[in-house]
């Protein structure tokens, strides 16, 4: 079911520091900053050669990571997005083996403006797993 | 400096729990285990099309993680691996940057048979950071 792993997203209390340590400090190259309001964050990409790191800052009331900043005040890995090919197959085979997806198990549209789906770190030792569909 | 995530690792209290949560659960293809006793861990390898993820379980004494997991029972990510091209050039250009290197600052040779190194989570917003020349 997993494919690729499109991204590691670190959530950040300081997006200017973390794009000086990434591309200043690391070497890395790193996208404008993009604020997407709809998802409560503001995001950066880390292009590396075969997958991407995502520095996500909270944006606005009710950031869905500003509980994870709160836990984790300097900031920590929030989670790995993995692709699959078809989200609804994904989920009906998860659910079957009992695996929790959050809310209410119907993707909704992600960062990337493809459907997504978030299931529940209690089931994968403490990570909490993005799936989208691509 | 930075060129492609080898790894993404995952701290697992119970590794054939975990064995199972990725193979059967989300399908993805997994190792068998290695003991890496010099290393006080066992590990496997999920294999993606585009990277690994190493589940990490304590192995005899002193396990390096196991520190991790008494914070994070439940387990969780617990570092994100780089390669880099040459790793003592990485390492002086860090310390330059004022970044601390874990240890000595003398590269290790890691659990791939390559020499690594470990940056300050402080310094990088709570991640831990594996280099590993390639």
């Amino acid at each position: 079911m997993l494919g690729r792993v499109n991204h590691v997203a670190i959530a950040v209390p300081d997006m200017e520091k973390g794009i000086a340590a990434y591309r200043d400090t690391l070497g890395a190259t790193v996208s404008e900053v993009q604020k997407l309001p709809e998802h409560g964050v503001s995001v950066v990409f880390v292009e590396l050669p075969n997958t991407k790191v995502e520095l996500l800052e909270p944006l606005g009331e009710n950031s869905p990571i500003a509980a994870f900043l709160e836990k984790n005040p300097s900031g920590g890995m929030h989670h790995i997005c993995y692709e699959v090919e078809d989200i609804l197959a994904a989920r009906d085979q998860l659910k079957a083996t009992g695996a929790r997806v959050l809310g209410d198990g119907t993707p909704k549209i992600g960062a990337h403006g493809k459907p997504v789906l978030f299931l529940h770190p209690k089931d994968f030792f403490g990570t909490l797993i993005e799936l989208e569909q691509v």
